[in-house]
């Protein structure tokens, strides 16, 4: 027998344990009143205020074992709760406080020919795990947008950030338990041990759904291993299509902040498709905005033609989510060689277009079968905070159950009720 | 190399063929207006009406094939397009031309604080694939209620139904062609090779969603093979709960309908739960009408205290959806009892309670989580027809996406538009 086998046999034991108290305390949310869980998300806020000392030492002593491990550069930066990142978590937490409950809404409903009652309300999925890297924010994001939709969390963070996510997420357990919910609500699976994760991926049954957080091999390993439904988040292939008529100066604008806001996101700009109309035009204004700001330019030929100093685009390029300061650029002849371009490559997560005229951005905003569609606005500017959500779980790039920001709204299932004096079939 | 591998290969390139046609289509249903989709709704009666006598002629040579296959009984009978069927198959294209528009929905909208305007829409999810078995019903009702929702289909039926489902499909192709929308944009897999199955859930961004109807194992098949996204339809473990106060009239009623009306059927009732403050008064006549009706009845320990002669019930019983004339007995103390069993062995499809009471019926409501709960009223109820939907492609026993009867409105996903001049994230 494998030496592993009993350490296994115990670790997928006590993920059970976790799931089965998960699954209880959310058959308690799930008839919680809305004042109930609204009470909970309204003491989160001082419940952070409470801890931000023994944060900041658990943040440290994070960091000091990240770097003694040899992490560097953007890994040691996500890792850190500085006063700004701890704001922005406080502030997310009133935001989700601030939504309408997503619990309730009758969204379907009439009285039947017979006189029985019919209607489809919202309820909670039940039980939400989230595997996620490095980023602290999460555990107070997923603990508070779960709450909001009467979900039980099972969170598993990054193990380089245990101390850190340990903290934050007793300071939103004590907050449950002073408003009278479970406190099992809100869970952290509290082992460093890599094969947590896939013992948490076969709790079928007792978790409803599987949100990753995280690069792409951490999606890939989660998606190609659960036997639980996973709510995913691929890549952001993004375009930005400049038509014929694109006023210069916002072409220049919206494609210099689609690209450099911030690289490594996923609704960065990553492929620019520039009208061959428009071409002669914008081309090279662009590209100089673009070099300005530390991008590397490769273009198609058509581009070189104009430009010949452009690096060379390969097809390779076209399906590339560089998430780095390079973009390529593409001359289409006219907007349905664009939308062509989109389907053909894109991973439909957020595409844009810039243009004057009413009829192209309405055949661009119809055709083009992407989770976020932006006329005349940043791709960066798709996402939870900036339509209004508060704080999101994931962006979803899949087209079943959840697309684009994943809120309260999102981890929500339905119910049909239907209330007769002794209907029966006939 | 194995000699079954060109043949395989050659049917993989097929389907996805099948599969690129269906992904063409479904660009252009997805941009098509409302009023073309249901000018090809409303001319899809008329076109089953034309093709009467072919399909007859069809539905005998199918049926005397299955015969001399050895098929009898329920399969034969499912299998059969008797005029009732064939009015029923009419009537359900009618009534999913009347519904609502399912596409164009604003769901959620708002003008930014920066003034951008940002608004989430319904659109199509994209290539629907149906695989089922012998019912030829589906086809039709697959055909109108994808066309509906603006998704292009792909229609997989059983191969002893093959020369009936052809005849059918191609009366709903004639009404999309004549409508002026891609004939694509409903394909049926012409062969009876079982390993189309495998081939088309292997599709994978060519269809965004499999849904098959048939018994349990084709489901788990599917679901397994599957590395498309799949809306699955498990078993109806359907109870009904006696409370303390029910009036005997209805809860007997209620219960020999719940289980009689149609005993094969996944909205059954497969487990009657009664108070065992009610027990002594309802016990007996409810046990004596399911005689009456040939139901074998299997009770609990505690039940056959009250009724000696009763079958006994064992913990298999509860785990057991019979789809047969049998039916399990369980007195429990209490509507929480019930609830717990309910949560413990059902299966989320349909559940009921019979009471006169609001409170009980209201603690009930909220705590079952169940596709539908049921307030005095047959638990053969639930469904797509009886809740106002028209036709189905099937009740959805997920959470995710869909959940219960999936009609045109659970046959999209959605887009998020954003609309500003010029807007930059900062």
């Amino acid at each position: 027998m494998d030496a592993t086998q009993p350490d296994d046999t115990g670790l997928q034991a006590a993920m059970a344990a976790l799931g089965q108290r998960a699954r209880q305390a959310s058959r308690r949310l799930a008839t919680a009143s809305g004042a109930q869980r609204s009470q909970a998300l309204a003491a989160m806020p001082a419940a952070l205020e409470r801890v931000r000392d023994a944060l900041g030492e658990a943040n440290r002593a994070d960091l000091a074992a990240a770097r003694d491990a040899g992490l560097e550069g953007p890994m040691l930066k996500r890792l850190e709760v500085t006063a700004k990142v701890f704001d922005a978590m406080r502030r997310r937490l009133d935001e989700v406080a601030a939504l309408p409950d997503p619990l309730g809404r009758v969204l379907d409903g009439h009285i039947r020919p017979s006189g029985l009652r019919v209607s489809k309300i919202t309820v909670p999925l039940g039980v939400i795990g989230i595997i996620y890297e490095s980023r602290p924010n999460v555990t107070t994001d997923a603990a508070a947008v779960c709450l909001k939709s009467g979900n039980a969390v099972i969170l598993r963070g990054g193990s380089e950030a245990l101390r850190t996510n340990r903290v934050l997420a007793e300071a939103m357990i004590t907050a449950v338990s002073q408003a009278g919910l479970p406190a099992d609500a809100v869970q952290m699976v509290g082992t460093s041990d890599r094969a947590a994760v896939g013992a948490m991926l076969r709790l079928e049954g007792l978790i409803d759904v599987i949100i990753p957080r995280g690069g792409k091999s951490l999606v890939q390993r989660v998606a190609a291993e659960s036997r639980i439904p996973v709510i995913k988040h691929y890549e952001g292939l993004c375009h930005l299509y400049l038509a014929a008529d694109a006023p210069e100066a916002m072409a220049v604008a919206l494609t210099v902040n689609s690209k450099c806001e911030r690289v490594e996101v996923c609704n960065a700009l990553e492929t620019l498709l520039i009208d061959s109309a428009a071409a002669p035009r914008l081309l090279e204004p662009v590209v100089s905005a673009l070099r300005q700001a530390g991008v590397t330019c490769r273009g198609c030929e058509r581009c070189r033609v104009i430009l010949p100093d452009l690096e060379p685009a390969t097809e390779a390029d076209w399906r590339t989510e560089y998430l780095a300061p390079i973009l390529s650029l593409r001359l289409v002849d006219g907007i349905e060689a664009a939308i062509e371009h989109i389907h053909t490559y894109g991973s439909g997560h957020t595409d844009g277009i810039v243009t004057a005229s009413l009829a192209l951005a309405e055949r661009f905003c119809a055709a083009v079968d992407s989770a976020s569609v932006m006329v005349n606005a940043s791709t960066r500017l798709s996402g939870g905070g900036d339509y209004g959500l508060g704080a999101v779980v994931g962006i979803s790039t899949d087209k079943l159950h959840a697309r684009g920001p994943v809120g309260p709204a999102e981890l929500t299932s339905t119910k049909w009720l239907a209330v007769g004096d002794g209907h029966l079939r006939t």
